[in-house]
């Protein structure tokens, strides 16, 4: 697969945007692959994300951000440059239930994901068998009650040591505290069991079969200080009937939390999404 | 269409009540034409749909009560019996938006929804060219603040006078009183334009955009004292991205307001809805 | 609401296309709005529509292809420009089924379908009463076995007088001649009443039937010589099973059929819909 | 899991049958857990599942077929009983695609169906690894051209030694000759990657890139002699658009093959599947 480089690009709507950004990489010799732009009315905001050919492109990208500043300061653009080539790398968090661990490690081997996975934390042993057969390292950071700052501090041990560029929550059945997740805002995804705004918190099937809803959801979103808050990535449904039990949804809203999360970390990878207020654009 | 008999029933789960039921029919010379039920665990009820051709039945529909009260008894079965000859007198509320109105109007008229509409209660006149159109009397009921009680003995005179077996809340903004509400269990169906119990109350879309939903919904249910958490009797969504607009989310939503209404709406002209708790079986 | 300007273009994919589009814009002072592109690999076409304000655009739009030739003679393109503020003209064509029509009145009144509608073409008289109701003139052109060529001569003399921008086969039941459907290419719009190309031709729901399907479809696409084999614009599908006959697919069908083929009208009217080879692009 | 019996008929549409048979049940002291019934008025067939609790049953089971054979002949019945608590035997067919073994093989353990597999048998050996590490033995049985015969016979003889109930072909590209197909009605369960009747055949994505379809789809249905004729178990769709090439078409037909599959092979395990002419009815 070829290198592309992709411009990610956040400022206040004016003229001469796209002109501006087409421009100064045409003159500089690359080819626009895709281009993608998104105004949003309400926050009088412009979001890009351009992908083009870096081949021929005859400022090394090492340099790109000393030759585009002019530019982004003009518009008073945040932005940045990341490079197909460039595997981010993925730190899993895993409890207990494995269909989503399982399934990203799948489609990571497949080369449906573009990553690199060089660690997986787990508050449990019992993941480990699959780990090692797709030969991801696997460590248990047990979260007793007593010891949760202790814990978090290995793992921000770990983080250290590892360098992701994100995590992934496949389900993993420990909030983490505020303090840790303001330090990596939009960098920690979690899938939530259920169509959110609805069904917050705990046992979110047992909610939707007490409240006889007639379609179950699962959300991918970014995690923030509020629960199950953050900007949502992507959502799904499927259909439920009386004749499901909570065993039915909890088995048919696997299938759901398989594919929700597994879009929302491919969309993630390839740099489609952009954050605006709690909400995403996702090119 | 011939006609055929539905009975409906719910009762404590045990055994001998499929045969004790099927027995009865057979042996009184009815045919099953169609037989649902649903055993629910949680409650210990067991509920049961029978659709049966009484053309050769032998007892006479308007005596079934007498011969069929013993076994009933037996069961302490809660039960009706409906016929597919009657058909059900509906009265539409409707407020300005006319989407779900013209909607119910059009699958009458084209033989979708088996029922009599002998009325359509507004309280704005805005509707009245539709409703000609299709031959349904309306009469507009103007709620000003001030006399919602006032209004609301106006309505009953006209249910008293009208006879209907159930009623419709198409797009009615106005929130009924208890009293009302409870004087119609299970005869009212609303339909409210999001996916519930996501965005309860006012401008559900509006709710839905700050929100960044992925998917909206609608929802429709039997109407109860609490706003918005009755038993619901059908849902659906639609996928929506940062490209939509406020607007375009309530253009959308129109879409799956009609189908959710109508098809909810057709269920109960079919009977085929039974609630129990506050959830609802739809064979 | 607002004029905008749309511009789409097809041409052979290179380098600088998106950069020189944008500049012509931005230097005559348009605000582009939205741009969307596709650079289609297989067939190495790019495609592009973009859409800007011209409040101050300083170009007057009547000249525009004076001033953009250059460009497009540059880069061997395809184009042309479209006014938000020009209503398109639409002939609808209808038989007896009356549900496509009645829909696409309603949602042309509550202004989904920014176009204008002069003239409705049936060979049946049958829906008149209805198009007398959103004021639209109705002409029942008989289609006679013996008399096609004289039928559609009548009819192009209706499209003469009205002069519409495209068309609309609305479930019309008959079938055109090629001479016809060859003088206005991608400007008839169809509804077919299967998930093509499964189905093609006549009765596709008794078709679907006999398969034994579990999900039934409806598409909308440009007409050509072949039948059911234009550019698809638009396709969906709704589940049906064991329990549903022919008549419960045709029922379940229509909701189909009146959604997919709004959508693709509405998609068309907005100037959204680009044709390549036997496939679109719907930006 | 308590163990429950099952019993499936089919039969000509009569009086009595649903009573007939409840009657038999609750006279011997079972108690019914489910019942569906089907009437196809085209046929003029009734099909019947019913579920019961055996645990009080007054037959032994092994004696059923005495039992109820008088009933079975009044009413022209084919029939048979199955018991949860026996776990069928499947053997799992694949070539080199992964996705829908890798699927099955984790559904399997993680308990979501409730069958055996003890073999996999594939044309090649590329899959071993994920076999071993789920404990299923992996047979290869190469098929070159000249040997089609031969490969045939060696798969029967492992048919012979491991006793499937059921086969299933998890995406394995040799096409079965019609004397083995033959020799296994209803027992081989294929997973094609196209919404069925639409791209029969080989590459039907590359089938529904070149028709431009907005939708592609996968359908899982009982092997017959005609290649991807047979009854129709479940399909599904998920949206596509011009954005998306060939491999995108692939990429995304995975998760669909993956889930309409497993759906499949799970009604097939759980005796919810009734074939009739070229149907199935899945309750």
């Amino acid at each position: 697969m070829k290198n592309s480089a992709i411009l990610l690009i956040t400022c206040p709507d004016r003229k001469g945007e796209v002109a501006t950004i087409a421009d100064f990489i045409y003159r500089h010799n690359g080819n626009i692959l895709h281009a993608d732009e998104h105004g949003d009315e309400e926050s009088g905001l412009f979001l890009m994300r351009v992908e083009f050919d870096p081949k021929e492109f005859d400022i090394d990208l090492g340099n790109f951000a000393k030759h585009f500043s002019p530019i982004a300061d003009t518009f008073g653009m945040t932005w940045r440059l990341a490079q197909s080539s460039h595997r981010q790398r993925l730190i899993i968090f895993v409890s207990k239930y494995d269909h989503c661990l399982v399934d990203l490690l799948y489609r990571h081997k497949s080369g449906e994901l573009a990553c690199e996975i060089p660690l997986i934390i787990s508050n449990h042993p019992d993941n480990r068998e699959i780990a090692d057969f797709y030969g991801v390292p696997y460590v248990v950071v047990s979260a007793i009650k007593d010891n949760k700052s202790e814990a978090e501090s290995r793992i921000h041990g770990l983080i250290q040591q590892h360098q992701p560029d994100f995590m992934v929550l496949a389900r993993y059945m420990q909030i983490l505290s505020n303090e840790f997740v303001n330090r990596y805002p939009q960098r920690i995804i979690n899938i939530h069991h259920s169509f959110l705004p609805a069904f917050v918190g705990a046992r979110p099937y047992h909610q939707a079969f007490e409240r006889g809803v007639k379609l179950i959801g699962a959300t991918s979103h970014y995690v923030t200080e509020v629960l199950d808050d953050g900007p949502i990535i992507e959502q799904d449904v499927v259909r439920v009937s009386h004749r499901d039990t909570v065993e039915d949804l909890i088995r048919k809203g696997r299938d759901l939390e398989k594919v929700v999360l597994s879009r929302a970390v491919r969309a993630h990878v390839e740099n489609r999404v952009l954050v605006y207020g709690n909400k995403t654009v996702v090119f």
